[in-house]
């Protein structure tokens, strides 16, 4: 689940991916928050089969608490993302007047379901391990807690590549030729609170060459707003 | 703890205190990281005391493993902050280079110290609540899992506040005065990545009203970067 999420995270990041369309990239990033929206409600279905099956009681710990806010959040971050983003009713400003809000939640919903994990692989090595019990630390207990540090170490990696101006994805070359004729709702929400970072007069200077591309990404940075 | 940790971190974002120098702002940031500081070395010297009493390993859990990094990582943060960026020997390019990740890795301990916090209460509520149990829910358990969630509420305010642009401190208008004539590392590091937003033609614009303040705003999201 935390690696499907995390995928969904940086794949507007990953710098062979920029060659693809932006349609594309955002179907691969809906797919995989779908897919890790499928595994979400998976485990907690087996958590509540497990559960009554052996007679404990449902939603008692704090980790049950907060994973439920968190899938619940996660699933309307899930729907507005796929009305806003996705398909194309939206109008450009609502797209961009969202967009921060929508990184901002994603990142919360991620590091909130980290803690999440945290919690349960905390509850879980004190209820099973008895005999040797998790206080004296035998082996599994200290390989469990080495996993639940990496998973911290993955999660900061994570925020860090989604939080570097210089990861981010370049705004798309068509998106440029496009816009002095009315531009499409795809591919513009990005780039649409660029005009406030004292750029525009600089559009007519781009060309698709290596240069430019440098040039776009420090463009970019000023309109980092609209992403983190 | 996490209310003091706050306190450091939004400092900076609290329009009543952008009439203050930035020395001072860094000295009350630098004084309340090390009340922060304090009150972990305090806090840990209390637990190993109350573990040693009890015969209680110490060091065993998830919980303990992550806390201890998370204070290593702090005194790091604190050392090199203090070295880095409050001392007037380190140059404006270090601090600029160093800035982004002095901001990442204070909000990504502070989110770690909360994962910890959460960790610990789920630790206490199993440990303590005895008869009743915790997974009976007596009413200590439902408040303390409530003080959970308004801890993962209040950790997610923070970062809000702490990633959004024009919450951001405006640059000082005596730094502007003082770039011509050479500048002092005091009160421009912040500014120094500003140059890569293409707006350094726009200095000489800069009067002192409140149609200059809307755009030392705009520019400053364009230096985004060195504090994001």
């Amino acid at each position: 689940l935390v690696s499907v999420l995390s995928s969904a995270i940086i794949v507007y990041r990953l710098p062979w991916t920029w060659k693809c369309s932006k349609l594309l990239m955002k179907f691969i990033h809906a797919g995989l928050n779908t897919i890790a929206m499928i595994l979400a409600i998976v485990s907690m279905v087996a958590v509540f089969e497990y559960h009554n099956a052996r007679n404990i009681p449902n939603m008692y710990s704090l980790h049950s608490w907060i994973g439920l806010a968190a899938v619940i959040f996660y699933s309307l971050q899930l729907f507005l993302g796929f009305a806003v983003f996705l398909l194309p009713f939206a109008p450009v400003p609502l797209r961009a007047a969202l967009m921060p809000i929508h990184v901002y939640s994603g990142l919360t919903i991620f590091a909130t379901v980290i803690a999440t994990a945290l919690m349960g692989i905390t509850e879980k090595l004190i209820f099973s391990l008895k005999n040797p019990a998790y206080s004296a630390s035998p082996p599994e207990a200290t390989f469990v807690n080495c996993l639940g540090l990496l998973l911290v170490i993955f999660g900061a990696l994570i925020l860090w590549m989604a939080s570097r101006a210089h990861w981010k994805r370049p705004p798309e070359e068509n998106a440029k030729v496009l816009r002095p004729i009315g531009g499409t709702p795809e591919g513009t929400e990005a780039e649409s609170t660029m005009t406030d970072g004292s750029n525009a007069d600089k559009s007519d200077l781009r060309i698709n060459s290596e240069a430019a591309r440098k040039q776009n990404l420090k463009l970019d940075e000023a309109g980092q707003r609209s992403t983190m």
